[in-house]
């Protein structure tokens, strides 16, 4: 184990966020906060000993897939360590536990909150928290492999550890280069969404967090109302672009380069989109005469299904308070999730569609066992290793679910409360269902709860390995 | 597709059919009804089109896995819509649906219910009702294998099709003689059950129908309080028949050599006993305070652990007002299930086995990439086309899951009764929570909901693929 390597890219992690923390700090100096030296001495917390760790260099600097896995998983725990520690200093939150859980549901982009009265917060602190979600949807590790040369030609394990899906496609061959694609796509598009919310007469302030939020398919709000109180013009530019966050990055890459064609767009995107566009259907089929207007109907359920089904977790209406089917089909779309190679979180679609074909292979070579049939996903044969990385992530998905409800229901609050909270917390959504809905929060919990879900968020962020390699025994034997 | 060979075994399950409802006429005799004469048409209506289609030998005996599966399907299908005539005939059910239901709930060895009062059945149907669970605990199809000989060399399709678990173990290397064993064995443990019952001062009427019930791990009660109010003897008697008919069948078989030691227990049936024993702990620490003593306490949380994991579904509480904790815990058991080759239903307990043990793998291969690490079941490594199945059966497990959730939620019932009801039904188990709890019925779900949970019971016994096949369009096409 290299822990040298750990503990120097660790350093530079605490370094990124001693610098991302400099935006409060402005912030709260061009509102008139009082807040600003107590951002100056979170900075200081995260920069001395970021630059003691990243001073120390190792010798070797290769690392191996564990290595890449602990680093990871390592690097979001101890972000969201001192990410919390604004909460806390500036007397918004009381509790350290609620601070962190805050934290982590911001950088896993999760977008629940403990938080009773959001609007009660400096707005330096809205803008730090609505931050953390940009910081973690396309991910720091990505980052820091974009502007440094970290650890030679073992990069991609970083990459791997950090990015969603179940194979990570590089754009170019180079890691480093295809990390500086993804974060300057990742900004054009956030930039574009600032824009057309400033131009629909949004303040600048709530253009930053609102986007901030909808790139890394977060959810944090900064009104206790959500976004129910914004313009029809403003909700649908934020329901358009939280769908775009949700597709694969690589989309955008061919643009960018001028090869698109609407043909060729991956059956992921397409199964996505199209599943998109049903569930919205049937939701407003199953909601007519909840709104004034076919119009207001629409808006709102194709809102709530971009919200859900890219796992951000924005709501203009209580969902809640729809029929069942609507209901259950949005409990469903909070396990699809979004696209791999998106910032959004859930199961992902890819793997939703590997075990869809895998499912129905079995169906045809049971029928004419004399044929052979390979799973095919965009025209080409699955790799093995692909479909078996796929199960492998069920079944640990799978246990980690189980074993988080139960440790969720010895609070004793009802099933539905239980299994949508874990699902939101665990596929990185936000609002459940019951004492979870969109207008509520987990102010209620225990803290032994809000650990267990922070943990789960971590988990579900990281998509499950980093975070159980970390915490497994064997990991750690050499 | 060999047509006939299909046509002709469902002939011969439409006999055995007939021959079984002797029993219902036989008891309508004994207790002096008045339905011995309508008994006797049912008889007719099986065995005039079963004696028709049996007769018409086919040529060509031969069948391969897409018959087996077909055969197996349209049997259960066949089996239930006939099961159902008595219900209808004697008057006791007014909607053929209901019956349906309740004949699929039969042989599936659910045990839910649409009626609202049991005690207002006739002792004839009650023992028939009670009798289905007995014959498709075991399965009709492993019955006919047993004692003829149907089709040469490829009854090892049939049995595939029929019995439960992620590969069929035969116990010797005759299929026939398999059958025949697996029957004997059945059949001595029943009537140890009923024995035991009978000492313990119970009719001779009750001992029959609740041994029949526990052997198929069905859950069909006599009374409206199912086993409430039975005594302690028989309660303890029935929790361990419970236990004993989901643990795979082998394990007697070795017992009836002499060749039987508790060390080589099975990993599988370890794995089943210690679950069985640590969710009991468990949920009777976390129900302590509800009952007067330890005894009472242990007596109810054993009965209710063995009576979900094995999917029985008995009852001698209400497990819905326990704490969230047990409830909890009672879902997760719903899903796990008994050992393969049981007659309990769920995902059994060597599946979650397997697919733990992938899960830790990919935890210690991505740790250790120099070493290879191999699953092992029982101490031998685990074969690819076992694990490949068992991924297969989880995702089509998960389609068919959601599917019924989606389509079960237009009743607008809560998300709790909703997601308990499919599970309780897919798994075979009989109750849910909420509105489906362990005191209430299925009568107040509408025909198209029961069509649907009717479908699932299907499926959930058959262990998916049988009715997935039968419904799927690329079956038919040679």
């Amino acid at each position: 184990m290299n822990y040298k390597m750990i503990l120097n890219t660790l350093g530079i992690v605490l370094n990124l966020e001693g610098v991302c923390l400099l935006l409060p700090l402005v912030c709260s100096l061009i509102y008139g906060e009082s807040n600003a030296l107590i951002y100056l001495c979170c900075v200081l917390a995260c920069l001395v000993p970021g630059i003691a760790l990243a001073l120390n260099k190792p010798e070797k600097r290769t690392i191996y897939q564990r290595e890449g896995f602990i680093i990871v998983a390592l690097s979001w725990v101890v972000m969201s360590i001192f990410g919390a520690i604004p909460f806390v200093a500036t007397g918004s939150v009381n509790s350290f536990t609620d601070a962190f859980f805050e934290t982590v549901s911001g950088f896993t982009t999760t977008g629940a909150s403990i938080l009773t009265d959001v609007e009660a917060l400096p707005k330096s602190l809205l803008m730090w928290r609505s931050f953390t979600h940009f910081l973690g949807g396309m991910g720091v590790i990505v980052f820091i492999v974009a502007i440094l040369k970290l650890s030679g030609g073992s990069n991609i394990y970083l990459i791997k550890a950090e990015s969603p899906g179940p194979s990570v496609s590089k754009l170019v061959p180079k890691v480093g280069s295809t990390a500086k694609l993804l974060y300057a796509m990742y900004i054009c598009l956030t930039l574009l969404e600032i824009i057309l919310l400033l131009i629909g007469g949004m303040s600048l302030f709530e253009a930053l967090t609102l986007s901030f939020g909808t790139a890394g398919t977060g959810g944090f709000a900064i009104l206790n109302s959500g976004i129910a109180s914004y313009t029809s013009y403003q909700q649908i530019v934020i329901t358009v672009f939280m769908i775009l966050f949700g597709i694969d990055f690589s989309v955008y890459y061919l643009i960018l380069l001028g090869r698109f064609k609407i043909k060729e767009l991956s059956e992921e995107v397409r199964t996505y989109l199209g599943i998109i566009l049903v569930s919205a259907i049937i939701i407003a089929l199953n909601c007519r005469g909840f709104y004034n207007s076919v119009f207001e109907n629409l808006k709102h359920t194709f809102f709530q299904v971009g919200s859900v089904i890219t796992t951000t977790g924005y709501s203009t209406v209580d969902f809640d308070k729809w029929p069942e089917l609507s209901k259950t089909i949005l409990v469903i779309l909070m396990f699809i999730g979004a696209c791999a190679g998106s910032t959004g979180g859930g199961i992902k679609v890819s793997r939703i569609l590997i075990l869809f074909k895998s499912y129905i292979k079995q169906i045809k070579i049971t029928s004419h066992p004399r044929h052979t049939y390979k799973i095919k996903i965009n025209n080409r044969p699955l790799e093995h290793e692909t479909l078996r990385s796929v199960n492998v992530y069920m079944a640990a998905y799978i246990s980690v679910f189980a074993l988080g409800l139960i440790l969720i229901s010895f609070n004793n609050f009802d099933f539905t409360t239980n299994f949508t909270a874990v699902s939101a917390t665990l596929n990185n959504i936000g609002p459940g269902l019951n004492l979870v809905g969109p207008t509520c929060n987990f102010a209620f919990f225990t803290d032994f709860s809000k650990i267990v879900f922070s943990v789960l968020m971590l988990i579900g962020r990281l998509e499950l390995f980093p975070i159980l390699i970390l915490a497994s025994a064997t990991t750690w034997k050499d």
